[in-house]
């Protein structure tokens, strides 16, 4: 069981760990900005972004800012960034919440395989390369991975 | 300017690309399954997923099914997965169906620096390292990065 070879430093009851054994994939990715938050450590960050939450700064990065032609026109993001401070060997957590131990994949936890978050925020406006959102939940620091109009899926 | 050194092949009227220079995160990915779906090709692939769509299988990766635990009492999914054919150097694009040339990150287009697709899912069943799932858009054989209950966010 790979379960069993788990690291054991700093888990809670119930959790399990496994040494991530990389397949790891031939894909790099780009950082392609940054995110200013009003948090500076994970303890102090929302558990959840709320879109009447306080103003954060995107920030994108120099080469990527003629990607955001007609960006001004939604009222609804959804960002992607990176919780880079994240284990990732976690397969089953406890939430701090307590309550039952659960897979990974069936939390929305930081602590994942590919810590990738998935945000939809407010845009309030773009300024330059500047994006200034309400919604985040994330670290001031935070590197960002993506930017899409809202998804509306069909239902 | 970045976008006057763009690559020009393939490219519609308009649409601009340019030189990634990566600054490459110190970040990897790792595939914790792969996709299978009715398609086979990209011009077969629906433009976006629809949750009455065709049922697509999920393959988790051995490795990390014990992550799955507790799946299956969401009826909604977030899957997160590597567009691995897309190029990632497009700053400006001009929609197939055609209109306005638009910034990459106004557009949810799978030409991305970070080809990292989000769809919403209904999960039909778990069955061992298998997840059937409606609302799909991708080609099989798409390396899937991660999994997440559908998210729900405080309006």
């Amino acid at each position: 069981m790979e379960a069993k070879r788990a690291a054991s430093d700093g888990l809670r009851p119930g959790e399990a760990a496994l040494s991530v054994e990389p397949v790891p994939a031939p894909a790099k990715l780009y950082f392609i900005g940054r995110i200013f938050t009003p948090w500076a450590t994970r303890e102090e960050c929302p558990r959840q972004g709320d879109l009447h939450g306080p103003l954060c700064r995107v920030e994108i990065a120099e080469t990527w800012v003629s990607a955001l032609v007609g960006i001004q026109s939604f009222e609804r993001l959804q960002l992607l960034y990176w919780m880079h401070l994240s284990r990732r060997d976690l397969v089953l957590q406890n939430p701090r919440q307590g309550g039952e131990v659960h897979g990974t994949f069936a939390l929305r936890s930081p602590l994942r395989p590919n810590p990738i978050a998935s945000s939809l925020v407010a845009l309030e406006r773009v300024e330059g390369a500047s994006l200034f959102v309400r919604g985040l939940d994330c670290i001031t620091g935070t590197p960002l991975l993506d930017i899409k109009p809202e998804h509306c899926p069909r239902a």
